[in-house]
């Protein structure tokens, strides 16, 4: 058998069944070997960046790496900016390039590009199969590396001639890598800071936001008075009834630093210590106060979930109940209000739901009002390259298998950049709502402006306008072949979300906000 | 003044008066700054791929470069496969890439990227300011790096505190860098291949397809009998009536290696030696005799206009009219046709357009029935990464002052790579008409099957398909605020064509084509 189909079977044994691609000339053998090998999906995506985004999607559902198949260099370049978002959600992704074919690399034919060079800026993992002997066991090492916990990008670069000539080899799964032991003594340093009766945050991210790891730390929270935040970087978070009511550290410099400015110590559970996603003139870099005292728990290749369970045995933390987040909010009405979606969406979303969040500056208060949700998942955009919302929900869509609805918060601005992601939701008739957040201008930048200290004239909001022309949002969708109306009113929204979440396939809501 | 407003005024001292943009909140003040300075003029792209792709089809209308603003390493990432299109074009753009601040970056905020790794994949000229006082010198710098004959990308990083803070200095214009000279060896060497008598061919890219170089190329082969052909890698080539009836080099491996076939000595007036723009199994990566002679005339960094008035005047070529091309084609009927599309194009394009071709299949055609329209300028995707098209005909269009028709040949599967283009179009009022030819495939891929020798199945297909669900064109282009009309028949085009071409703004028709 050829490299290609080596491959192929290889990612088959190991588990990986979903292929995101957007091929060119050198995969036409890999794609061609989808139709020798049963069993791998494979979901088209019109721009790179749409499938690489639905490959982080997928991986935060799933649980577990989808192969992509992109085209050179370039076709690898339009991919980045979703890779770099999914490198920082820590998702496993098998991110296999074709390329060039090895001989005829050197003579820089005009697709030609430094392909392991852009690979590099995101990847945990890298490797050029140089022959298709080799294709096999590199695609299961590439599967294996993707599975580093939590997650990260494998990259195998393919070179058409290791795809295209005989010799391939099928190769077994590797073992799956396990999480770094976690350090005794980092337990034993959070349990004596914890008794020590200060001021204690202890800052989740990762898988420690899930449900299992959420109820250890409630229970520590409980018997020591602890503070519980989720990171504001934080990819995945289990949210909802039965689920802890958890705040993100606030995306604001100035209101980051106000709610952790009353912490001595800050236990990191998988998250960084906290700094601001930009730096602004006269503004501190990090968020936390000077003299507080920062001690991680788990870095984020350990497993919190073991070091919470230890942390809590050691504390003999006794079992503690969730709280009750209290009645079920009630849909709301009239003009459209960030509150009143919030309320709204609490009060009609599905048991199971997955949120795609990428509203932007327009959703920073959606959480007070949707704790008492049903069970959901809530997936942020991590890594700040905006235009991941809508591949992120079609790859979530795919990685629930397609049992679960899909609501997408989405911001009209980085809607724009990957609005192609709506034409696959179509194709592959995929549970996707999709409330577009139509404000008609990058509302985000107009409230950076103060924070930087700058004064804008009239080009500087020009930039952020997006009002002239006005986009049609609904039109969009239509073209793509995704049905879609706009809502004035939150009635409006309310009922197109009813009747969106009650039946297949996906679904536009045009809601028009105040800017 | 601060370092922002130091460079926008370096940049217009330096006659760079136009700016592509896609800013974000590390970008604030060279926006501000923007109307602190007259002169600027500021085009918003809604996705960076668009901006960068608009920065190149300006230069090769305008001839001087503009200068991009972009956000971060996944803004810049966002961008990359049209900087590789504008490097492979030869293109001067001066990339401004906005950046963490300097001491914000080593805490490693989300949005952090490996900048410089990515710029350096794409850029000739590469250089981070890291202070105010040091930002109008190296403005001053990327632009007489932009100007590198014949052109380049060179990426200037400025991190936000460097735009921020005071201290900036405006710099006047450096030298603008001359062509490297032209060297009297090759002259010789070319003047006694060419009369030797045996079969040679002229093979010109770069600036020696533009007039001066097309009617010095043409006295030359009538005056020695050598041929005379485009490389395939030609960005822009001048054509129509008074024009030379070029045609390139083929893209299709066996056609081309026909093409070559009898030539016993090339001559490269810029242009490198032809290589397939791919491999394929059984097939050479090189489209010229193994026997052939190579010479090369002028590298692409030296004056093909000089080298070429040398030539003929060693040759003591006489002057040579241009041959006339015969009767213009008429206005054709029925299903369309690309050679129908090419007469109807030549029977009805306005004195002194610019096509702008990403036609990718359909259009191999085009130049046969076009060399007797009127004189135009012919921009070609020339680095293959598709989704250059329309973000071209865009930057041509500013390019051109909005004084001259820019008609876009657009495959669909291309523009849906960069289809945000139409809302720049609209927005700036553009003198664009986009003939948007939909055969709902990849149809490039279709016929590749067959040639790197692959069997597809079904699956393989599938992922060639862009008929499920239909992509309507028209509601696309409305959606973004571009009137849009369908036509089935080469009669309503054309009637949609004349109607376009006599109003301002932008116009697409959608071009229902066979598969």
């Amino acid at each position: 058998m050829n490299g290609a189909r080596s491959l192929v079977e290889t990612l088959l044994r190991s588990g990986v069944d979903t292929c995101f691609a957007n091929p060119g000339t050198s995969e036409m053998h890999f794609v061609a070997a989808l139709d020798q090998s049963a069993g791998m999906r494979c979901v088209l995506g019109l721009q790179e960046n749409v499938v690489t985004g639905m490959a982080d999607g997928y991986y935060r559902i799933a649980g577990k790496p989808a192969c992509t198949l992109l085209h050179c260099g370039p076709g690898l370049a339009n991919g980045l900016a979703n890779l770099h978002n999914a490198r920082r959600a820590r998702s496993g992704i098998v991110n296999i390039v074709g390329d060039q074919a090895t001989y005829h690399r050197p003579l820089d034919a005009p697709l030609t590009a430094d392909t392991e060079a852009l690979a590099r800026t995101v990847s945990g993992w890298l490797r050029t199969s140089s022959a298709a002997a080799d294709v096999g066991r590199d695609g299961a090492a590439a599967v294996q590396a993707a599975l580093a916990f939590p997650g990260q990008i494998a990259t195998l670069i393919l070179p058409s001639d290791a795809s295209w000539n005989e010799g391939g080899k099928v190769e077994d799964p590797l073992p799956r890598p396990r999480p770094e032991a976690v350090d005794p003594d980092s337990i034993e340093t959070a349990a004596r800071v914890l008794r020590e009766g200060k001021q204690v945050l202890l800052l989740l991210a990762g898988r420690a936001v899930l449900s299992e790891a959420q109820a250890l730390a409630w229970r520590i929270s409980q018997a020591t008075g602890a503070s519980l935040m989720a990171d504001y970087v934080t990819a995945h978070l289990a949210r909802g009834r039965g689920r802890l009511q958890l705040e993100r550290v606030p995306y604001s410099t100035d209101l980051a630093v106000e709610a952790l400015r009353r912490f001595d110590h800050i236990i990191l559970v998988g998250a960084k210590p906290p700094v601001g996603f930009f730096a602004y003139p006269g503004k501190p870099s990090t968020q936390y106060r000077a003299d507080a005292q920062l001690h991680v728990l788990t870095r984020p290749d350990q497993d919190p979930v073991q070091a919470l369970d230890m942390l809590a045995q050691l504390l003999r933390a006794p079992p503690a109940a969730i709280p009750d987040p209290g009645l079920r909010p009630r849909v709301a009405s009239g003009p459209p209000t960030p509150d009143k979606l919030a309320c709204t969406l609490a009060a009609l979303m599905p048991e199971n739901a997955i949120v795609s969040d990428e509203s932007v500056s327009y959703g920073r208060g959606f959480y007070r009002h949707t704790h008492a949700a049903p069970p959901h998942d809530w997936l942020h955009l991590v890594g700040g390259a905006i235009g991941a919302g809508l591949p992120v929900a079609t790859g979530a869509a795919i990685g629930a298998g397609g049992q679960r609805r899909v609501i997408s918060l989405q911001a009209d601005g980085s809607a724009m950049y990957s609005l192609q992601s709506l034409w696959t939701q179509a194709r592959d008739r995929l549970p996707n709502t999709t409330i577009l957040l139509n404000n008609r201008s990058y509302a985000i930048l107009v409230g950076e402006y103060g924070s930087v200290g700058a004064t804008p004239g009239p080009t500087a909001m020009g930039m952020l306008d997006l009002g002239d022309p006005l986009i049609s949002w609904t039109r969009l969708a239509n073209g793509m072949g995704v049905e879609a109306a706009r809502a004035e009113t939150m009635e409006e929204c309310a009922d197109l979300m009813v009747s969106s979440f009650a039946k297949p396939g996906p679904f536009l809501i045009e809601l028009m906000t105040s800017k």
